[in-house]
Protein backbone atom coordinates (compact mmCIF):
# COMPACT_ATOMS: atom_id res chain seq x y z
CA UNK A 1 0.00 0.00 0.00
CA UNK A 2 1.27 3.27 -1.19
CA UNK A 3 -1.35 5.13 -0.53
CA UNK A 4 -2.20 6.01 3.23
CA UNK A 5 -5.67 5.49 4.63
CA UNK A 6 -7.38 9.09 4.11
CA UNK A 7 -5.58 9.81 0.40
CA UNK A 8 -7.06 6.80 -0.36
CA UNK A 9 -10.38 7.51 1.06
CA UNK A 10 -10.08 10.85 -0.24
CA UNK A 11 -9.91 9.45 -3.69
CA UNK A 12 -12.98 6.86 -2.81
CA UNK A 13 -15.35 9.84 -2.04
CA UNK A 14 -14.34 11.81 -5.01
CA UNK A 15 -14.41 8.46 -7.31
CA UNK A 16 -18.45 8.23 -5.95
CA UNK A 17 -19.21 11.39 -7.59
CA UNK A 18 -21.04 11.25 -10.73
CA UNK A 19 -18.54 11.34 -13.77
CA UNK A 20 -15.29 11.15 -11.86
CA UNK A 21 -13.63 7.93 -12.72
CA UNK A 22 -10.62 6.36 -10.81
CA UNK A 23 -7.56 8.80 -12.84
CA UNK A 24 -9.68 11.88 -12.30
CA UNK A 25 -10.28 11.31 -8.61
CA UNK A 26 -6.70 10.24 -8.12
CA UNK A 27 -5.90 13.91 -9.64
CA UNK A 28 -8.40 15.63 -7.48
CA UNK A 29 -6.48 13.86 -4.63
CA UNK A 30 -3.29 14.82 -5.59
CA UNK A 31 -4.66 18.78 -6.42
CA UNK A 32 -6.35 18.92 -2.91
CA UNK A 33 -3.16 17.55 -0.93
CA UNK A 34 -1.02 20.43 -2.65
CA UNK A 35 -3.86 23.15 -2.39
CA UNK A 36 -4.31 25.67 0.40
CA UNK A 37 -6.39 25.58 3.08
CA UNK A 38 -8.50 28.22 2.40
CA UNK A 39 -9.62 26.26 -0.20
CA UNK A 40 -9.89 22.65 1.14
CA UNK A 41 -12.03 24.35 3.57
CA UNK A 42 -14.42 26.35 1.60
CA UNK A 43 -14.70 23.06 -0.34
CA UNK A 44 -15.78 21.20 3.15
CA UNK A 45 -17.81 23.77 4.06
CA UNK A 46 -19.92 24.07 1.13
CA UNK A 47 -20.61 20.40 1.13
CA UNK A 48 -21.21 19.95 4.15
CA UNK A 49 -24.12 23.08 4.51
CA UNK A 50 -25.62 22.72 1.08
CA UNK A 51 -28.22 20.41 2.48
CA UNK A 52 -29.10 22.00 5.28
CA UNK A 53 -28.94 25.64 3.76
CA UNK A 54 -31.38 25.00 0.99
CA UNK A 55 -34.95 24.26 0.72
CA UNK A 56 -37.59 24.15 -1.85
CA UNK A 57 -39.98 27.60 -2.14
CA UNK A 58 -43.61 27.36 -0.86
CA UNK A 59 -45.14 29.22 -3.55
CA UNK A 60 -43.46 27.46 -6.96
CA UNK A 61 -41.39 24.68 -5.59
CA UNK A 62 -37.96 25.79 -7.04
CA UNK A 63 -35.22 25.29 -4.74
CA UNK A 64 -34.41 28.15 -2.32
CA UNK A 65 -32.14 29.19 0.39
CA UNK A 66 -35.19 31.46 2.01
CA UNK A 67 -39.03 30.72 2.18
CA UNK A 68 -39.16 31.90 -1.27
CA UNK A 69 -36.91 31.45 -4.15
CA UNK A 70 -35.32 34.26 -5.65
CA UNK A 71 -37.41 34.08 -8.87
CA UNK A 72 -40.55 34.40 -7.09
CA UNK A 73 -39.01 36.96 -4.80
CA UNK A 74 -38.55 39.38 -7.73
CA UNK A 75 -40.62 42.14 -8.17
CA UNK A 76 -39.27 42.51 -11.89
CA UNK A 77 -40.41 38.84 -13.13
CA UNK A 78 -43.75 38.87 -14.90
CA UNK A 79 -46.33 37.54 -12.79
CA UNK A 80 -48.83 36.74 -15.51
CA UNK A 81 -46.90 33.92 -16.89
CA UNK A 82 -46.27 30.34 -15.73
CA UNK A 83 -43.52 27.61 -16.70
CA UNK A 84 -44.41 24.78 -15.74
CA UNK A 85 -41.36 22.08 -15.31
CA UNK A 86 -40.95 18.82 -13.90
CA UNK A 87 -37.72 19.73 -11.67
CA UNK A 88 -35.96 22.47 -9.88
CA UNK A 89 -32.89 21.29 -12.31
CA UNK A 90 -35.41 22.48 -15.43
CA UNK A 91 -35.56 25.58 -14.19
CA UNK A 92 -31.82 26.32 -13.92
CA UNK A 93 -31.91 25.12 -17.92
CA UNK A 94 -34.80 27.99 -18.51
CA UNK A 95 -33.14 30.50 -16.90
CA UNK A 96 -29.91 29.92 -18.82
CA UNK A 97 -31.63 30.68 -21.70
CA UNK A 98 -32.27 34.25 -20.59
CA UNK A 99 -35.44 34.83 -22.30
CA UNK A 100 -37.91 33.67 -20.21
CA UNK A 101 -39.30 36.57 -17.78
CA UNK A 102 -42.23 34.77 -15.85
CA UNK A 103 -42.49 32.77 -13.12
CA UNK A 104 -42.38 29.21 -12.71
CA UNK A 105 -44.10 26.12 -11.12
CA UNK A 106 -42.64 22.90 -10.35
CA UNK A 107 -43.95 19.88 -10.29
CA UNK A 108 -41.60 17.59 -8.87
CA UNK A 109 -41.81 15.26 -11.42
CA UNK A 110 -44.15 13.77 -14.27
CA UNK A 111 -47.32 11.46 -14.36
CA UNK A 112 -46.23 7.79 -14.10
CA UNK A 113 -48.91 5.14 -13.47
CA UNK A 114 -45.77 2.45 -13.46
CA UNK A 115 -43.96 4.00 -11.04
CA UNK A 116 -46.88 4.95 -9.40
CA UNK A 117 -47.41 8.48 -9.66
CA UNK A 118 -50.73 10.38 -10.13
CA UNK A 119 -51.72 13.56 -9.68
CA UNK A 120 -52.16 13.54 -6.23
CA UNK A 121 -48.08 12.94 -6.07
CA UNK A 122 -47.12 16.26 -7.87
CA UNK A 123 -47.60 19.93 -7.39
CA UNK A 124 -50.70 20.06 -9.26
CA UNK A 125 -52.93 21.34 -6.53
CA UNK A 126 -50.74 24.39 -6.10
CA UNK A 127 -50.23 25.16 -9.56
CA UNK A 128 -54.19 25.03 -9.49
CA UNK A 129 -54.61 27.45 -6.62
CA UNK A 130 -51.92 29.99 -7.57
CA UNK A 131 -53.92 30.54 -11.49
CA UNK A 132 -56.74 30.60 -9.46
CA UNK A 133 -55.43 33.73 -7.08
CA UNK A 134 -52.89 35.22 -9.23
CA UNK A 135 -54.19 36.71 -12.53
CA UNK A 136 -51.92 34.43 -14.52
CA UNK A 137 -52.69 34.66 -18.16
CA UNK A 138 -50.22 32.32 -19.67
CA UNK A 139 -49.35 28.78 -18.70
CA UNK A 140 -46.63 27.80 -20.75
CA UNK A 141 -45.42 23.93 -20.27
CA UNK A 142 -41.68 23.16 -20.68
CA UNK A 143 -42.39 19.15 -19.26
CA UNK A 144 -39.76 17.10 -20.48
CA UNK A 145 -40.44 16.49 -24.18
CA UNK A 146 -41.18 12.93 -23.28
CA UNK A 147 -44.56 10.40 -23.00
CA UNK A 148 -44.99 10.99 -19.61
CA UNK A 149 -43.97 15.24 -19.44
CA UNK A 150 -46.21 15.29 -22.62
CA UNK A 151 -49.17 13.34 -20.60
CA UNK A 152 -48.76 15.34 -17.60
CA UNK A 153 -48.30 18.56 -19.85
CA UNK A 154 -51.91 17.45 -21.24
CA UNK A 155 -53.97 16.24 -18.15
CA UNK A 156 -53.06 19.78 -16.57
CA UNK A 157 -54.61 21.34 -19.67
CA UNK A 158 -57.47 19.83 -19.55
CA UNK A 159 -57.83 20.50 -15.88
CA UNK A 160 -57.67 24.00 -16.85
CA UNK A 161 -59.47 23.98 -20.25
CA UNK A 162 -62.38 25.90 -19.42
CA UNK A 163 -60.58 29.11 -18.24
CA UNK A 164 -58.73 32.05 -20.09
CA UNK A 165 -55.67 31.14 -19.96
CA UNK A 166 -53.49 30.47 -23.07
CA UNK A 167 -51.81 27.28 -22.64
CA UNK A 168 -49.02 26.50 -24.70
CA UNK A 169 -45.66 24.46 -24.62
CA UNK A 170 -42.04 24.20 -25.67
CA UNK A 171 -41.94 23.59 -29.47
CA UNK A 172 -40.63 20.35 -30.77
CA UNK A 173 -37.80 20.16 -33.83
CA UNK A 174 -34.88 19.16 -34.36
CA UNK A 175 -31.77 20.43 -31.80
CA UNK A 176 -30.00 23.38 -32.80
CA UNK A 177 -26.29 22.53 -34.40
CA UNK A 178 -27.85 18.76 -34.69
CA UNK A 179 -27.41 16.78 -37.80
CA UNK A 180 -30.14 15.69 -39.90
CA UNK A 181 -28.93 12.30 -40.84
CA UNK A 182 -28.54 11.40 -37.08
CA UNK A 183 -32.68 12.67 -36.19
CA UNK A 184 -34.91 10.44 -34.98
CA UNK A 185 -38.28 9.39 -36.94
CA UNK A 186 -40.18 10.68 -33.70
CA UNK A 187 -38.27 14.25 -33.46
CA UNK A 188 -38.03 14.31 -37.01
CA UNK A 189 -41.86 14.04 -37.73
CA UNK A 190 -42.33 17.04 -34.82
CA UNK A 191 -40.28 19.05 -36.82
CA UNK A 192 -42.14 18.57 -40.37
CA UNK A 193 -45.13 18.74 -38.24
CA UNK A 194 -44.11 22.41 -36.87
CA UNK A 195 -42.61 23.67 -39.86
CA UNK A 196 -42.72 27.07 -39.91
CA UNK A 197 -42.57 30.10 -42.83
CA UNK A 198 -38.81 31.55 -43.68
CA UNK A 199 -39.69 35.18 -43.08
CA UNK A 200 -39.51 36.71 -47.06
CA UNK A 201 -41.35 34.15 -48.00
CA UNK A 202 -41.14 29.92 -49.00
CA UNK B 1 -30.75 34.02 -10.74
CA UNK B 2 -32.09 30.72 -10.42
CA UNK B 3 -29.69 28.92 -8.90
CA UNK B 4 -29.64 30.30 -4.73
CA UNK B 5 -26.09 31.31 -3.92
CA UNK B 6 -24.85 28.14 -2.19
CA UNK B 7 -25.56 26.32 -4.99
CA UNK B 8 -23.80 28.21 -7.63
CA UNK B 9 -21.16 28.16 -4.98
CA UNK B 10 -21.12 24.16 -4.89
CA UNK B 11 -20.19 24.22 -8.50
CA UNK B 12 -18.22 27.11 -8.63
CA UNK B 13 -15.82 25.15 -6.21
CA UNK B 14 -16.44 21.84 -7.36
CA UNK B 15 -15.59 23.91 -10.89
CA UNK B 16 -12.42 25.25 -9.67
CA UNK B 17 -10.46 21.17 -9.58
CA UNK B 18 -8.71 19.75 -12.38
CA UNK B 19 -10.48 17.91 -15.13
CA UNK B 20 -13.94 18.96 -13.70
CA UNK B 21 -15.63 21.88 -16.17
CA UNK B 22 -19.00 23.68 -15.72
CA UNK B 23 -21.03 20.42 -17.19
CA UNK B 24 -19.28 18.12 -14.76
CA UNK B 25 -19.16 20.75 -11.64
CA UNK B 26 -23.24 21.20 -12.35
CA UNK B 27 -23.98 17.22 -12.36
CA UNK B 28 -21.97 17.03 -9.14
CA UNK B 29 -23.36 19.67 -7.08
CA UNK B 30 -27.26 18.19 -8.52
CA UNK B 31 -25.55 14.71 -7.34
CA UNK B 32 -24.61 15.94 -3.89
CA UNK B 33 -27.87 17.96 -2.96
CA UNK B 34 -29.64 14.29 -3.72
CA UNK B 35 -27.08 12.37 -1.77
CA UNK B 36 -27.83 11.44 2.00
CA UNK B 37 -26.20 13.58 4.94
CA UNK B 38 -24.01 10.34 5.36
CA UNK B 39 -22.17 10.93 1.97
CA UNK B 40 -21.89 14.55 2.56
CA UNK B 41 -20.60 14.22 5.55
CA UNK B 42 -17.80 11.93 4.62
CA UNK B 43 -17.08 14.14 1.55
CA UNK B 44 -16.89 17.02 3.97
CA UNK B 45 -14.33 15.92 6.84
CA UNK B 46 -12.29 13.89 4.28
CA UNK B 47 -11.46 17.00 2.65
CA UNK B 48 -11.05 19.49 5.40
CA UNK B 49 -9.05 16.91 7.02
CA UNK B 50 -6.72 15.08 4.37
CA UNK B 51 -3.83 17.91 4.89
CA UNK B 52 -3.45 17.99 8.80
CA UNK B 53 -3.27 14.12 8.74
CA UNK B 54 -0.62 13.90 6.12
CA UNK B 55 2.84 14.63 6.59
CA UNK B 56 6.25 13.04 4.76
CA UNK B 57 7.96 10.25 5.87
CA UNK B 58 10.90 10.59 7.89
CA UNK B 59 12.67 8.00 6.51
CA UNK B 60 11.70 7.96 2.62
CA UNK B 61 9.91 11.01 2.36
CA UNK B 62 6.64 9.25 1.07
CA UNK B 63 3.38 10.86 2.34
CA UNK B 64 2.45 9.51 5.63
CA UNK B 65 -0.08 9.64 8.47
CA UNK B 66 2.69 8.65 10.89
CA UNK B 67 5.87 9.24 11.31
CA UNK B 68 7.18 5.95 8.91
CA UNK B 69 5.15 5.61 5.63
CA UNK B 70 2.89 2.09 5.17
CA UNK B 71 5.87 0.93 3.24
CA UNK B 72 9.08 1.81 5.32
CA UNK B 73 6.75 0.26 8.37
CA UNK B 74 6.64 -2.82 6.29
CA UNK B 75 9.23 -5.71 7.73
CA UNK B 76 8.42 -7.52 4.85
CA UNK B 77 9.92 -5.07 2.30
CA UNK B 78 13.21 -6.06 0.83
CA UNK B 79 15.91 -3.47 2.48
CA UNK B 80 18.38 -4.13 0.10
CA UNK B 81 16.78 -2.20 -2.45
CA UNK B 82 15.51 1.35 -2.95
CA UNK B 83 13.93 2.69 -5.69
CA UNK B 84 14.96 6.39 -5.93
CA UNK B 85 11.50 8.54 -7.16
CA UNK B 86 11.13 12.27 -7.42
CA UNK B 87 7.76 12.90 -6.57
CA UNK B 88 5.95 10.40 -3.61
CA UNK B 89 2.74 10.46 -6.53
CA UNK B 90 5.74 8.31 -8.41
CA UNK B 91 5.92 5.83 -5.49
CA UNK B 92 2.07 5.25 -5.98
CA UNK B 93 2.63 4.85 -9.64
CA UNK B 94 5.56 1.83 -8.82
CA UNK B 95 3.15 0.38 -6.03
CA UNK B 96 0.22 0.13 -8.79
CA UNK B 97 2.87 -2.29 -10.58
CA UNK B 98 3.42 -4.55 -7.69
CA UNK B 99 6.34 -6.33 -8.43
CA UNK B 100 8.90 -3.55 -6.41
CA UNK B 101 8.79 -5.11 -3.22
CA UNK B 102 12.19 -2.67 -2.01
CA UNK B 103 11.80 0.51 -0.41
CA UNK B 104 11.68 3.80 -1.62
CA UNK B 105 13.52 7.10 -1.42
CA UNK B 106 11.32 10.10 -2.61
CA UNK B 107 13.88 13.13 -3.53
CA UNK B 108 11.51 15.82 -3.65
CA UNK B 109 11.76 17.07 -7.48
CA UNK B 110 14.80 16.64 -10.31
CA UNK B 111 17.86 18.93 -10.10
CA UNK B 112 17.29 21.86 -12.56
CA UNK B 113 19.82 24.84 -12.39
CA UNK B 114 17.18 26.66 -14.99
CA UNK B 115 14.76 26.62 -11.73
CA UNK B 116 17.41 26.81 -9.46
CA UNK B 117 17.10 23.48 -7.85
CA UNK B 118 20.48 22.01 -6.71
CA UNK B 119 21.61 18.75 -4.92
CA UNK B 120 20.89 20.69 -1.71
CA UNK B 121 17.23 20.93 -2.86
CA UNK B 122 16.77 17.16 -2.99
CA UNK B 123 16.60 14.52 -0.16
CA UNK B 124 20.08 13.37 -1.86
CA UNK B 125 22.32 14.39 2.14
CA UNK B 126 19.25 11.60 4.23
CA UNK B 127 19.66 9.14 0.79
CA UNK B 128 23.66 9.08 0.86
CA UNK B 129 22.50 8.62 4.81
CA UNK B 130 20.72 5.90 3.95
CA UNK B 131 22.97 4.03 1.81
CA UNK B 132 26.23 4.28 4.46
CA UNK B 133 23.87 2.72 7.59
CA UNK B 134 21.28 0.31 5.78
CA UNK B 135 22.68 -2.34 4.32
CA UNK B 136 21.58 -1.54 0.59
CA UNK B 137 22.89 -3.72 -2.16
CA UNK B 138 20.96 -1.81 -5.26
CA UNK B 139 19.71 1.42 -6.13
CA UNK B 140 17.00 1.71 -8.69
CA UNK B 141 16.68 5.10 -10.40
CA UNK B 142 12.83 5.84 -11.27
CA UNK B 143 13.24 9.30 -11.99
CA UNK B 144 11.52 11.02 -14.94
CA UNK B 145 12.74 9.99 -18.07
CA UNK B 146 13.35 13.73 -18.99
CA UNK B 147 16.50 15.45 -18.79
CA UNK B 148 16.15 16.73 -15.53
CA UNK B 149 14.75 13.20 -14.18
CA UNK B 150 18.45 11.61 -15.89
CA UNK B 151 21.07 14.41 -15.21
CA UNK B 152 19.41 14.04 -11.13
CA UNK B 153 20.07 9.96 -11.48
CA UNK B 154 23.57 10.29 -13.34
CA UNK B 155 24.58 13.07 -10.39
CA UNK B 156 23.86 10.66 -7.80
CA UNK B 157 25.07 7.74 -9.42
CA UNK B 158 28.36 9.86 -9.77
CA UNK B 159 28.30 10.09 -5.65
CA UNK B 160 27.84 6.77 -5.07
CA UNK B 161 30.49 5.60 -8.22
CA UNK B 162 32.99 4.05 -5.94
CA UNK B 163 30.55 1.61 -4.02
CA UNK B 164 30.00 -1.68 -4.36
CA UNK B 165 26.06 -0.86 -4.97
CA UNK B 166 24.22 -2.32 -7.75
CA UNK B 167 23.38 0.89 -9.40
CA UNK B 168 20.24 0.67 -12.24
CA UNK B 169 17.49 2.58 -13.89
CA UNK B 170 14.59 1.87 -15.31
CA UNK B 171 14.53 0.83 -19.53
CA UNK B 172 13.55 3.39 -21.81
CA UNK B 173 11.76 1.77 -25.09
CA UNK B 174 8.07 1.69 -26.42
CA UNK B 175 5.50 1.83 -24.25
CA UNK B 176 3.16 -0.83 -24.21
CA UNK B 177 0.17 -0.85 -26.52
CA UNK B 178 1.82 2.19 -28.03
CA UNK B 179 1.91 2.75 -31.75
CA UNK B 180 5.35 2.13 -33.60
CA UNK B 181 4.82 4.58 -36.14
CA UNK B 182 3.41 7.34 -33.65
CA UNK B 183 6.94 6.81 -31.58
CA UNK B 184 8.79 9.50 -31.23
CA UNK B 185 12.80 9.58 -32.89
CA UNK B 186 14.49 9.69 -29.34
CA UNK B 187 12.19 6.88 -27.65
CA UNK B 188 12.68 4.88 -30.54
CA UNK B 189 16.36 5.30 -30.45
CA UNK B 190 16.12 4.22 -26.80
CA UNK B 191 14.28 0.87 -27.82
CA UNK B 192 16.89 0.42 -30.46
CA UNK B 193 19.89 1.28 -28.11
CA UNK B 194 17.91 -1.25 -25.35
CA UNK B 195 16.67 -4.45 -28.29
CA UNK B 196 16.80 -7.48 -26.28
CA UNK B 197 16.81 -11.17 -27.48
CA UNK B 198 13.64 -13.21 -27.74
CA UNK B 199 13.78 -15.74 -25.54
CA UNK B 200 14.14 -18.69 -28.35
CA UNK B 201 16.58 -16.59 -30.51
CA UNK B 202 16.18 -13.76 -32.87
Amino acid sequence: MAQDGIVQDLMDQFGRLPGIGPKSAQRIAYHLLEADNEQLDSLSRVVSEVKARTKFCTVCGNIAELDLCPICLDDERDATMICVVEEWKDVVAMERMHDFRGLYHVLGGSLSPIDGIGPDNLRIRELLARLADEGVKELIFATDPNLEGEATASYIARLVADTDLVVTKLASGLPVGGDLEYADEITLGRAFEGRRAISGGV
